[in-house]
């Protein structure tokens, strides 16, 4: 990566202040519960006692080589045609988005076939390598999807967010995510591995079958997050590190969402563990690999709405429940401003 | 209450039409959890494949005899404070409601000193006597409040609202719930009572002493839930049993708020049971009666974010994700729409 990566250190003073100001609004002390909390999360994070939610989703999409040994229930074509389902609009996370007033932008990170589409970001990313058999990228292409992923996340600041979203697309991609969970977790993969887009329980564990065999040949030579982000990742996992590393850097709050995202960020938080405060965690997925990894990171999901989705889905769904803690937040009154006796 | 209560069936073909798409929709099937549950629900009780959500906030707030024996951490005169602050726009209930785009109203059913304030409906209530020593409530009061619950519903189905949300204010009400909830539960008030507003360790003792002289006083006479809204309920309550009861019958989905709110729409349920698959939870309060009555009415809240409100808060903002739930299932593309492999 060369340049060192400096995370912003989140702002104890906007929080104390945000804290402040919960205490006088017109309601029982603590009883909005986490929507307290949010807000003063929001507060640290961007150094705004009284902050937005501007939020950007971003989505990368890629193809991995160990599809091939039979870990999706679904073709490895689908994810080019998500791709194009996401440009178009219509796709869940899509529409979560412009539901909850969050920009997207699409990232091809090694999608094999891709359509050109208008507005999708390239970064000139080949699928990953099969990870059951050599490493999934090479150091230039990881170098290559993090910078990408820091890029964006500048962008994001330079557009007005206040907090991003790392959002993904990859047949086969919970393979790859739950290998890294294992990795962080020290989990063995039959503990792990779930049915991802819909395994039946032969697949499952023909799954964390290749995980095994993944782990065999690769975690004796990993040492350190990047290495395992190398030779167990993918392209959208590496650009999904690399954007909670931007976020870092840029003063953002990290909504993770499911196994994939919240895997890339762990291995974000482990590159630099400064960035851990200025993460949350926007759903607890359904799949098995994700509530091992939230509880590495210390986090608890806001939503638990039994979503497996992926794109940013839950993050972006969480996005709503972030909306209702910076409004009560700015406009209810206070005790002093309604005239209510403070008990 | 002289006339039938007569509850619309909710609509199976819609729901199961609604459940056809959500197979269709471009994602693995269920990967949208609770989302496609709740497209389908909505569906279901509105008779609409491709339903809306027009969402309308009704608050009663009333005051209550029972203040008296100490059971609240603030003093009766907030509860006409809250009514003027609610009025303004600023309380946190009518800020939720704006911010997912819902209607408020908001009614007397019953407070002590009220100021005139524009908008709110009057319902001509007293506050409810001391449920510890007497009946709160006189049978015209009951016939009032119910028929006044079930004509805001009727006004509400009037301006388009698919779903409605009851929400309550008033001083030492946690106490009449968590009675309530005793004698729906056949729990003891020692194992039921919390906290409220702020109560220390010692007051929920009291309050706990409190509901358990009301219930020796008053659970032999109870010879159904109509009898039991009238000794140990409250004006707002019984409003809010009446709102449930009226969105039953304009074939309106409910969404329950907290302890208060669903121990009224669990005595609607004892009064009219085939409102049950009407109802939604919106949230787990942290109150203690809270759980026990979601599991006595067979519900599994949407949101879990340790809320303790009232106003009808965690109901308005579990409508954010009923929004995305509609919006999802109405606007995602499906997989022959959007040429995608289907697994």
């Amino acid at each position: 990566m060369g340049e060192t990566i400096e995370i912003a250190p989140v702002d104890a003073r906007a929080a104390a202040a945000a804290r402040a100001r919960q205490e006088q609004l017109v309601k029982p002390p603590g009883s909005l519960g986490r929507l307290e909390e949010l807000a003063c999360w929001l507060a640290g994070v961007t150094g705004d006692d009284r902050p937005a939610v501007e939020a950007r989703v971003v989505v990368a999409a890629a193809d991995h080589g160990v599809a091939c040994e039979g870990v999706s229930a679904y073709p490895p074509e689908v994810t080019a045609q998500m791709l194009a389902t996401l440009a178009s609009g219509r796709g869940a996370v899509t529409v979560l988005a412009d539901q909850v007033g969050a920009s997207v932008r699409v990232v091809d990170a090694g999608v094999r076939d891709a359509p050109a589409l208008a507005g999708v970001v390239r970064i000139g990313l080949e699928p990953s390598r099969n990870l059951a058999t050599e490493a999934a990228l090479t150091e230039a292409e990881v170098d290559r999807a993090i910078g990408a992923g820091r890029a964006l996340a500048t962008e994001a600041a330079r557009d007005g967010a206040t907090v991003l979203i790392g959002g993904e697309l990859g047949i086969a991609n919970t393979t790859p995510a739950t290998a890294i969970a294992c990795w962080l977790t020290a989990r063995a993969p039959q503990a792990l591995a779930g049915p991802g887009t819909g395994l039946d329980r032969a697949g499952v564990e023909r799954k964390a079958g290749v995980i095994a065999r993944a782990l065999d040949l690769h975690v004796r030579a990993i040492d350190g997050p990047r290495e395992a982000l190398r030779r167990l990742g993918g392209g959208e996992i590496a650009v999904l590190t690399g954007l909670a590393l931007g976020a870092g850097e840029r003063g953002l709050g990290y909504v993770c969402d499911g196994v994939i995202a919240t895997a890339a960020a762990a291995l974000a938080v482990a590159i630099a563990p400064e960035l851990g405060p200025r993460l949350l965690a926007g759903h607890r997925s359904a799949e098995g690999a994700h509530t091992p990894l939230l509880e590495h990171l210390g986090l608890d999901p806001v939503l638990d709405l039994g979503m497996r989705l992926g794109e940013g889905s839950g993050a972006t769904a969480a996005i709503a429940v972030l909306r209702l803690a910076a409004a009560t937040h700015d406009r209810m009154a206070t005790f002093a401003e309604a005239g209510v006796s403070s008990g």
